[in-house]
């Protein structure tokens, strides 16, 4: 893939590592970037993420050919529908959000001919915001879901595809219903419970945390705001995949309250099983 | 801080670790290890964690003036009772295990005289286990809370404070019962639940899974008859903690299910206020 002109909308710590991939790989001759946020906009000039920053959304979009939208999930289709008019025929957008049934059936049908939307999701991230933790190798070996419509066209579905996978990442293609259902439960809900976990310790016990608070908390550290807008955008599955843990933690309280060690035993053998089998 | 002979009764992970700190840190002239796992032995004795393997466990802490009793904590008391019978006065024994209420109660009034048990737990820990994944500054900057029963001499205090100190550690004294209480919170139901999130998995969304699930799931990898014995030998308060934890995230549910982002806001600024006060 070699494009002319690449515009990223939100150049936080998704936006900016994407912006030094595509620099770093050459996938794009020129980057324009454009953030409500002027701070982040001249963080990401100075660290070289972008060549230009646009003025406003409609001129970002208009002179590019690839457009990747990394700003909030309640914010993406609005923005998405809005920059569509400004764009050429021929124009790419593709999108960030952690959630893609409600942007893709937002937008479905509902865009310029000529102008492709096809949600896509890296499975990357960290509780660190902002274009100063942005990295280039945030993209290497990571997976990034492609979710089509399913009156899309393959050949924008190739497009984007190849995109992902010259800035590094490899691709795997979902349906937004199938990836919203996954991610519930293998994102969504370990954040709740991240800030479930945090949310329940008390402060004079702080000092007798380790290791193990520390990694089963560090998610809560995220930005409560975008979080929020997560989980509603994606409230049912959510619901269903935190049903589905406090079912299971009920099956521990059982076997803990009947002092069942080989019970015990057996959920934590599942646990272990299921852990060991992913890699780091 | 001399210790002539300093005895290490299991030498995994963190009984390896105490005879790495003590040969680096000058603590015991001499280092003397029983396991039951001839091959923890064989590698502990290669790594030179100790001078010298004993046969039994009445051999090793014989000729002792510090025990370490670093082995599950379901066995810990009994091992304790066995050994001291063999102890010179004098002998100061101390554990490492993650609960403390049930061994001390069951040790109180029950040893010779002159013989002096203190309980310990080193805040340290890793899902590695065996010698060797022990290493020397595995107790840096650790924090080992020591329990003393209330009957306790205070100059068995101070050895015991004074031993890990050497070792690198520093010392916060609790009551068993206050560190059952704060450890089944900040330890011991983490180890749930991220036992309980890896168990929920279906292994076709394993690749699906980034950074964030397997941050939240690495604790359960730990060993599963170890962990099954410590929520045992700390059912109550186990209990206790997860039904915190099971009400906090049915807030979060309820917030969810009424689709309220504010309140779901709060709830994740909540756990976000706690965590960023936690360090690393």
């Amino acid at each position: 893939v070699r494009v002319t002109t690449l515009a990223i909308v939100g150049v936080g710590l998704i936006g900016g590592s994407i912006g030094l991939a595509a620099r770093r790989r050459h996938v794009a001759a020129r980057i324009i970037g454009f953030d409500q946020d002027r701070t982040a906009i001249q963080r990401a000039l100075e660290r070289g993420i972008l060549d230009e920053a646009a003025a406003d959304l409609l001129t970002a979009v208009a002179a590019a050919d690839v457009v990747v939208f990394c700003t909030p999930v309640d914010r993406i289709a609005a923005q998405v529908r809005t920059a569509a008019a400004a764009c050429r025929p021929g124009t790419l957008l593709t999108d960030t959000g952690s959630t893609k049934s409600a942007i893709v059936r937002e937008l479905q049908g509902n865009l310029p001919t000529g102008v492709d939307f096809i949600g896509s999701h890296p499975l990357a991230g960290s509780e660190k915001q902002g274009p100063q933790s942005a990295h280039a190798d945030l993209l290497e070996r990571c997976l990034v879901v492609v979710t089509p419509a399913e009156t899309k066209n393959d050949n924008a579905l190739s497009r984007v595809a190849a995109f992902w996978q010259a800035l590094g990442a490899s691709v795997r293609v979902m349906s937004p219903e199938d990836h919203d259902r996954a991610l519930a439960l293998t994102s969504h809900l370990p954040h709740l419970v991240a800030s479930a976990l945090a949310g329940v310790l008390p402060p004079e016990w702080a000092a007798l945390t380790a290791t193990g608070f520390r990694d089963m908390t560090r998610l809560a550290s995220g930005d409560p705001a975008l979080w929020a807008a997560i989980f509603q955008s994606n409230r049912e599955e959510t619901l269903a995949a935190l049903g589905r843990l406090e079912e299971h933690l009920g099956e521990f309280r059982q076997a803990l309250a009947d002092s069942d060690g080989n019970a015990l035993t057996n959920l934590l053998r599942q646990g272990k099983r299921i852990r060991d089998e992913l890699t780091s």
